[in-house]
């Protein structure tokens, strides 16, 4: 996962039917539940921290360290508020920063002191500060007789209430996170932090060596690490940037752990995992393997290739398009695995055997049926549902996707709508708490966007509307197409494309912050195109959403159900599914083995880079670095048990996307390294854990330290740091 | 090298500079020069027997079980002539046997009985006799004033007149391999056995599971092998297929072993190795990493794509074809192997340094400088020579190789021409001895012709003729080109190839066998536009043959004396290069790492069958075969310490293209795999062994038994064989 924390953003969001019971070391465990764990067995295996150690509602424990950033996670390494994340983490940060002339990502970066920092531009960093069961005030006024879609919109009442008390205090930012399909609701409060600095990347040829063909996979050999820092005004409230700021004063920080590490040592990971879906029904399994993943593998392996013809002839596009080539390459090859390991571990037979048996123990207990006897039968005519516009909202979501004219124009019409609101019945994304970040998006679109490719992309998506079979058209495609065509042909398309854009002024900033003040008859005043495509598809995509949030309010009455049902069938101890919020996993330093005859070990060394060094992107170690190896300069960072300078390593601990640049900590409470992926075979881990196989792949600590002593002469990012 | 032996066939010979210090287990040991080998060292790593018992000129010792068969070797196992080899050994005898009906390739075949026993068409297995030294009757004559040409022709000459008084038994086939680049001669004398039949073979889907896609590599889950049977006369001479014929009665053949195998055990292999080029010219491995083999990958690509097409829509062209694709891919993957290995160790720099340091030992001493003095810069004086016609040179070998129709007639125009001179005067391969197998394969070109593959082949071809640089033009394709059409556009090259073919009648046998008996003048009469091909770039290819015999006569010279003059630098006990003939290599089961943090198991296991299976080709196993394993109806072919059956494995033994169905013989002499291909790292090895990845890919004699019992009843078989 070189690009592992971009799943949460492009990952539809998984219905997910959060129930599992823990085997080996399956598990992303809530720290409010820490009880749940057997310290005991975790003692034997070398963990010397107690569960107040690791958590507390007082003083946070070492967890307090842990921040959720650039849409992975971190952790503070210094009382100044010094970040260690991925390098692939702050890739986003870097990229913006850099240009064809002054290219960081490229070339890396260090700041010798804390006045070269320079922003991380659209960053912010959150430390959790507090859990709070709230299911009872979600749930209140919900009832029997109530219809799904009121449910839903209840639940959602609610849940607004309580955020909007909550972050009464301007500094932090609440969400309700659903824990085991919405038997509970939990109230998360974090301390959002807005002015993140870069300190330290390494070049991209370290960070991401091996880049989209070693991506999820075993043997890697990335530095996969970087350094930001965390800034609050000097009265140590959250401030966007400012000269004025301050380093945010971490009191917890891991030190970092220099000595040797061996296969079986204890392994813990604090992060943010983003979702799993370990219990999902039979029905959900069938339509991911099915319809979405190969529907994914196509149209992601076609619209890379769009961005990569663009790339190759244009330097600045290249730079602009390479966060989101990145992104789709990471998600195709995500689902390639995915589909792989689904239809390989026979999940969904397992599955369906799984049901049948729970309908058994159901049916054979009259108390049973009578409460839980339709709950399955219902949870399929919800996805039976679900697929008559599946098409349908793919393409839809697709054109927000591929299109940032459209996804703008859809955006601002949109907020022209709720805006008329009273906040509480605006949807959520639309609620005055987000009206900053949506204007600065605006502001922003325009690093990132590339005209070829809008263009290109768009064709593409426009062509599998017109290609959509009749029980699935988009009206509003068709109406404003056919208009202006009379076949469907690639030229027509090509025409129709050009011409929306060729006349619309959404492409300017000062065009979309005008925009964002007006009303619905001003902005279609504007005769702008794109605001005309998002009035002609605004009826359609709101009936979707309107579907998809009674399905919602269905899910959240059957999910806790089957929940409940299975825990009377299958006594144990239970994890709920990742929903985004801090977790602790724990496991050992392991390799495995991929295939008969075949055994990965559980590290890789630097002898191991230069043994891939081509000397061609993405196996292009920087000079430097083929020059330390040369001169056989290794310091002390050489383990005398592999003897070579360790890189990378394996450990049996459970993750999923949103963990890449989670601490991994020993026993002791040390950093010894940085979660930054998960093994091909793993992958379908979101479904399926499987013990055998499943592996975290983690940057070695001695690596980092070595990379920044000897390659980049770092003393001020070391000296910070505490070594043991 | 599922089609390991074919290697013999299609490499063009390398012009191999024959001679290398042995280390660890490398060498390919003829067998007249055991001696040579460290008894001891092999009787402490686990070898039982003396050198008398592989080999002695007496009764033969065990060596004389291995024989020469389909371009590869075999080793009899059962007094009645009973041969196993590999699979892909036998591939060609059965594709000629199979129909779109009657499959046996994709199917296989057990006859039950000697009367089920089906011709192998076209297949010879040859039994080595004795070994002669014959280096100062094969330099008779020659002297220091030669020419080249002179030197070439004298050698050709008394080689013949050798041969040719040693064929005078019929049964025999003798040749001439040249050792140590010509230092030594020996005269190789082998019984040739004619009457080949297929007793049994294995569905494609075992004996080649995993196909291309596993081809060359470990881990390795192939059945690769098949039993043959010899027959002679009744009266024990050789003789072509008859109904009266009797199985030939072998005195010598190993047990197979029935156990355990485990890592660290001695392995031996007996076989008939092609060719290597170990201590090569760094002229020449320049010439083969810039030149050669990145024209052999791009044309191999573009054929085998060519023959691909038309075999997915033509069932019987497919059948037809599948032995020229799977020999093309399989030179491909060894020529992308090659071509990686060469770059990955270096061995050009590596090549130089060295020659640069022989230069310096000659040089330091008058007597040796004047012997030896100008060994290297006439040897790339030859080499330079040769690069002026080598891009023509492959084209006009191509035209042979791609078009069956050109080289059909190039053999019969050169055939009417040769058969004119004194028997001692020809080419060896227009001699009396040779006539009758030229004319069998006329007969046979029917099994292999496909006219759309003959078509696309020869234009693809063509047009690489009209794209050869100005100082290397063909003028025989030139003028006939250019009096049909006026531009070399692909059309114009598609109506210039499909006139010629509708004009010949060389798609008949009986044309064909006619055409044999002509003289030149009535073969032009004939008017056949193939004919008058062959004639219109006679003389070119003639003159690149003199050019190319000249070449030879230089190295027969310049070789003897880098091999002297590399013995006096550097002592040791040296091996000649691979030539054909039979050798012996010694070494152990053991596996290997690939890469770092990645091991390789020196066994795999049906499980590891499984694993791969995926119903699809080329990883889908027969019906009875998953039967077998899902009913866990393994017998005692359950190796305890693996826990599974095993399937094929690894040894460090040398070895090389042509040592495809090499018995692999335990210290006690028993049999217990046959080699079959070469591992992925190690395919470099043809020009530097490195002890630490090359290795020989095994089928396991107890997986053939288990295939025989479980899978086909071949009970008969079984009985035949002495299994310990």
């Amino acid at each position: 996962m070189s690009t592992f924390h971009k799943l949460i953003a492009c990952v539809a969001l998984i219905f997910a039917f959060a129930v599992a019971t823990a085997q080996a070391d399956e598990g992303m465990w809530p720290l409010y539940a820490l009880d749940n764990l057997d310290f005991a067995m975790l003692k034997a295996r070398g963990l010397e921290l107690g569960p107040d150690q690791i958590y507390n509602p007082q003083d946070g424990g070492i967890s307090a360290a842990v921040v959720q950033v650039g849409g992975g996670s971190g952790s503070f390494v210094s009382p100044d508020g010094l970040i260690v994340t991925n390098h692939h983490v702050a890739f986003g940060a870097v990229q913006n920063q850099s240009s064809v002339d002054r290219n960081l990502l490229k070339n890396g970066f260090l700041a010798k002191t804390m006045a070269d920092e320079i922003p991380a531009v659209g960053y912010n960093a959150y430390v959790t500060k507090s859990f709070k069961d709230v299911t009872s005030d979600v749930r209140r006024g919900v009832n029997p007789g109530m219809s799904d879609l009121e449910r839903y919109e209840t639940l959602e009442k609610n849940k607004k209430l309580i955020i909007k008390k909550a972050e009464k205090n301007g500094d932090v930012k609440c969400r309700i996170a659903a824990v085991f399909g919405g038997k509970e609701y939990y109230l998360i409060t974090m301390f959002r932090i807005r002015d993140i600095r870069i300190v330290q990347i390494p070049h991209l040829s370290i960070g991401e060596f091996g880049g989209d063909i070693d991506n999820w996979m075993w043997p890697r050999h990335c530095g996969d690490f970087s350094f930001l820092r965390a800034y609050v005004a000097p009265d140590g409230s959250s401030a966007e940037f400012a000269e004025e700021n301050v380093p945010y004063k971490s009191d917890r920080y891991p030190p970092i752990s220099s000595g040797h590490l061996a296969e079986g040592d204890f392994a813990m990971i604090i992060g943010y995992p983003g979702r799993t879906a370990r219990y999902r029904s039979s029905f959900s399994i069938d339509e991911s393997i099915n319809h979405s993943y190969p529907r994914t593998i196509e149209r992601f392996g076609d619209l890379i290739g769009i961005m990569e013809e663009i790339s190759v002839e244009d330097p600045v596009a290249a730079i602009k398009l390479s966060g989101r080539i990145k992104g789709f390459n990471n998600y195709l090859k995500n689902s390639k695995g995915m589909l792989k390991g689904l239809v390989k571990s026979g999940l969904l037979a397992k599955k369906r055997a799984q049901e049948q048996e729970l309908s058994n123990f159901i049916v054979a207990d009259p108390a049973l049926t009578e409460k839980y006897g339709t709950v399955l039968a219902e949870l399929k005519a919800n996805h039976d549902e679900q697929l008559k516009f599946d098409e349908k909202e793919s393409v839809l979501g697709g054109l927000s996707m591929v299109s940032r004219l459209y996804s703008t124009a859809r955006g601002l019409y949109k907020w022209s709508i709720e805006k008329t609101k009273k906040d509480l019945d605006r949807e959520p994304r639309y609620m005055e708490r987000n009206v900053e970040d949506r204007k600065r998006s605006l502001e922003r679109m325009q690093l990132t966007y590339v005209p070829e490719a809008e263009q290109r992309m768009l064709e593409y998506m426009t062509l599998r509307a017109l290609r959509l079979p009749a029980d699935q058209r988009i009206a509003g495609i068709d109406k404003q197409f056919y208009i202006a065509a009379r076949e469907d042909t690639a030229q027509a398309v090509t025409n129709f494309v050009m011409r929306i854009i060729d006349g619309t002024r959404l492409d300017e900033v000062k065009t979309r912050l005008a925009m964002f003040d007006m009303s619905t008859e001003e902005l279609l005043k504007t005769n702008d195109p794109f605001i005309k495509l998002a009035r002609d598809l605004y009826d359609e995509t709101e009936e979707l959403n309107e579907r998809s949030k009674a399905a919602s309010g269905a899910l959240a009455e059957l999910r806790p159900k089957l929940v409940e049902v299975y825990a009377r069938w299958r006594q144990g101890n239970y994890y709920p599914d990742a929903n985004g919020t801090i977790r602790l996993s724990y496991g050992e330093v392991k390799g495995y083995s991929p295939a008969d005859a075949v055994s990965y070990k559980y590290v890789t060394t630097l002898s191991g880079v230069l043994e891939k060094e081509t000397g061609i992107p993405p196996f292009n170690s920087p000079a430097k670095l083929l020059e330390v190896y040369r001169s056989d300069d290794f310091g002390n960072y050489v383990d005398s048990a592999i003897g070579d300078v360790p890189v990378d390593f394996l450990t049996t601990n459970d993750g999923t996307g949103g963990n890449s640049g989670s601490p991994i900590i020993n026993g002791k409470g040390e950093l010894i390294g940085l979660d930054f992926d998960t093994n091909w075979e793993g992958v379908v881990g979101d479904y399926y854990f499987d013990p055998v196989v499943k592996r975290s792949i983690c940057v070695d600590a001695r690596y980092m330290l070595f990379i920044l002593d000897k390659v980049y002469g770092a003393q001020n990012v070391l000296d910070e740091l505490t070594i043991h």
